[in-house]
C-alpha cells in the first residue's frame, strides 16, 4: 500500500527539486542542505474530530496538513524546500488516498516543495507531516526578539476559520469564503522571507492572536496591547457576525495562520514597503511594552479585557 | 499539554547537539547540517494493535518508535543527529507520557541524537517519528547496487521477534530474550556506518528476510538464493520453536530490524574486519544472482521454495 499512496501524492506535487538526490523508495531520502543556511524543521499531526471535522473533504485534510507545517515555517522566515507525510487511515480507500493527495500535491507545487518520504499505516484517520525548509545562518525570525516599544503587526485578517467552525451549516458566499479559510489556509511563506531582515520576532497565528502573542512575550519577557479597534476583519466576518463575535473570533479563535510579528518603531514605515513583492499585507495592531500580560484596549482607549501570557481563552 | 511532553522526552536525552541551533519551543527547530554531507531523512509510525500490541509498556513503545526509524538511517550508512516525534494518545496521562519519554530518551541518548521538535495531540495511541543524520556525499548505501555474483549478508540474528509475537504468553529465560528483541530493537548503525565502502547494496530487515531482500533484488534488477542451513538463528529461538518454525520466522517473520547487504566476491573476506570495531557481527547467507526471484535452497541444495520478488509471504 504504502508506495502507491505515497507515489499518488508525489505524482501531484510536480517536478522533483534539483537538491532531492534520492526520494521516495529507498530506506531513507537522500537531500542537499545549501551552504551557508540553517536547515528549519516543524512537525505537526492532524487527527479526525480534533483538528478537522468528520465529514471535511479529503483534499482539504491534504492540503491543511502540509499548510499548517509551512506556516510554522513562514513564522521563522525559512523558505520550503521537502516534506515526509505519515497517513493512517482505517481502510485503503483508493479514492480518499487520491483526493487526499491532490490537496497536499497542489499547495506543495505552489511552493516548489517536494515529498521525499512517507509512511502509510492502517488506523484512525490522522496525518504527521514534518517539514524542511532554509534560512540564512543567524537569519531565523524567532519568537524572543520582540522588545518594548515594538509595534505589533498581523498579516491578513483575522477570526474567519473560527466564524466558519461556529457555523458550519450555512452555505452563502460569505460562509464560503470563511470556509475556504478554515480549509485553505494560506502559509505566509513569502512575508516570512521578507521579514527576516525587519521583523523583532514572529509566530504564526494556530491557537488564536493572543494565545500566539503570549508566546512573544513570553520568549521575549515583554508585555502587549492590542488595539480592538485595529483588528483586521473581513468584509465576510463582518457580514456575518456582530462585533463582538468578530472581535472575539479575531482575539481568540484559531486556525489563522497568518503571521504576527514585531518591528522596532523606526523600521515601522518599511513594513508596507517591505511586503510590497508579495501578496500579502500587514496591519499595525498594538504596541510591545513592559510587564507581561497582552491587554486588549476598547474603543475607549481603556484596557478592559487581559489574559496572563495570553494562555487563557478570551471569554466575553 | 504540548511542552511539558516533549520537555520531558528531551531530559531523558541528556545533552543537546553542538549542531542544534534551536531545539523546541519556537516554530520550527533550526539545525547546522555539516558541510560535504548529504541529509537522510526517514519517517516511520507505529500504531497501537498494527505495530505493537496492546499492553505494551510505553517504554518500550518509544524505544522502538525510534528504533525502527534510527535502523532506516543504518541501511544508508547514515550517523544519525536529530528526531522529531508526534504522539497522539487518548487521554493526557501523564505517568505514561514520561514512560514513553524515557524509552525513547534512552535510545536517543546512546546514538547522540538531539529530540528538536514534536507535537502532542489527544486521539487513539499512535507514534510518528522522523530522523534526520548525515552520510557523506555519495557514499550512502542504496537498495540498487547488488549485482550478480554477490554475497548476501545478514547482522545478528533473523526470526527472535516473530517468535516472541507468536508466543506472548510464555515467560521463561529464552521467552525473555525473545521478547527483548521484539521490543527493544538495536538498530544496526554502526555497522551501516562501518559497511558504507564495502556493500554494494543494504535494506534493514522489517518486513522479514524475504520481503526485505526482495526489495534489494527489485531495485537492483537481480535476483537472489538463501541457503537455509546458514541462516543465523538465536540460542533462545532454536529452544522456543522446532526447525521448521525457527526457519519460518527467520526467513519470513518482521520485526528483526537487523542489515542485509550484499558485497561483492573479492570483498568479502573484509566484512568481518570491517565490523571489528563494532559490536556487530555478520552471516552470509546466500548469493546473488541472475533472475528475479528470491530462492530459499534446503538442506540438500535444492530450492524448494520460492518468492517473486520475496513480496509472498513465505507458507509451508
Amino acid at each position: 500500500m504504502e508506495f502507491r499512496i505515497i507515489d499518488s501524492i508525489s505524482r501531484h506535487t510536480g517536478a522533483q527539486r534539483a537538491d532531492v538526490v534520492r526520494g521516495m523508495g529507498d530506506d531513507a531520502a537522500l537531500l542537499q542542505p545549501p551552504p551557508g543556511h540553517e536547515l528549519a524543521v516543524a512537525v505537526d499531526t492532524m487527527v479526525e474530530g480534533v483538528h478537522f471535522p468528520p465529514g471535511t473533504r479529503p483534499a482539504d485534510i491534504g492540503w491543511k496538513a502540509l499548510a499548517v507545517n509551512l506556516s510554522d515555517l513562514a513564522a521563522m522566515g525559512a523558505t520550503p524546500a521537502w516534506a515526509v507525510a505519515a497517513l493512517t487511515c482505517p481502510d485503503g480507500d483508493a479514492d480518499f488516498m487520491e483526493q487526499l493527495a491532490t490537496g497536499l500535491g497542489e499547495l506543495a507545487a505552489r511552493h516548489d516543495v517536494t515529498l521525499v518520504g512517507g509512511d502509510t499505516t492502517q488506523g484512525p484517520l490522522s496525518i504527521t507531516v514534518t517539514v524542511h525548509g532554509f534560512v540564512p545562518a543567524g537569519q531565523a525570525l524567532l519568537r524572543s526578539g520582540a522588545q518594548a516599544g515594538d509595534h505589533v503587526f498581523v498579516t491578513g485578517t483575522l477570526g474567519d476559520a473560527a466564524a466558519a467552525l461556529a457555523r458550519l451549516e450555512r452555505m452563502d458566499e460569505a460562509a464560503r469564503h470563511l470556509h475556504a479559510r478554515l480549509n485553505r489556509p494560506q502559509p505566509r511563506l513569502a512575508a516570512g522571507e521578507a521579514l527576516r531582515n525587519l521583523a523583532t520576532a514572529a509566530i504564526d497565528i494556530s491557537d488564536g492572536l493572543l494565545a500566539d502573542l503570549g508566546h512573544i512575550c513570553r520568549a521575549s519577557g515583554v508585555g502587549a496591547s492590542v488595539r480592538e479597534t485595529a483588528l483586521p476583519l473581513s468584509p465576510a466576518l463582518t457580514q456575518v457576525c456582530d462585533a463582538a463575535a468578530a472581535r472575539d473570533h479575531a482575539l481568540a479563535g484559531g486556525d489563522d495562520y497568518e503571521l504576527c510579528f514585531t518591528v522596532p518603531p523606526d523600521q515601522v514605515d518599511h513594513v508596507a514597503e517591505c511586503l510590497q513583492a508579495t501578496d500579502d499585507t500587514a496591519t499595525c495592531i498594538g504596541r510591545i511594552g513592559a510587564g507581561d500580560r497582552v491587554e486588549v484596549l476598547g474603543a475607549d482607549g481603556k484596557a478592559h479585557q487581559s489574559t496572563h501570557g495570553g494562555w487563557e481563552h478570551f471569554d466575553t
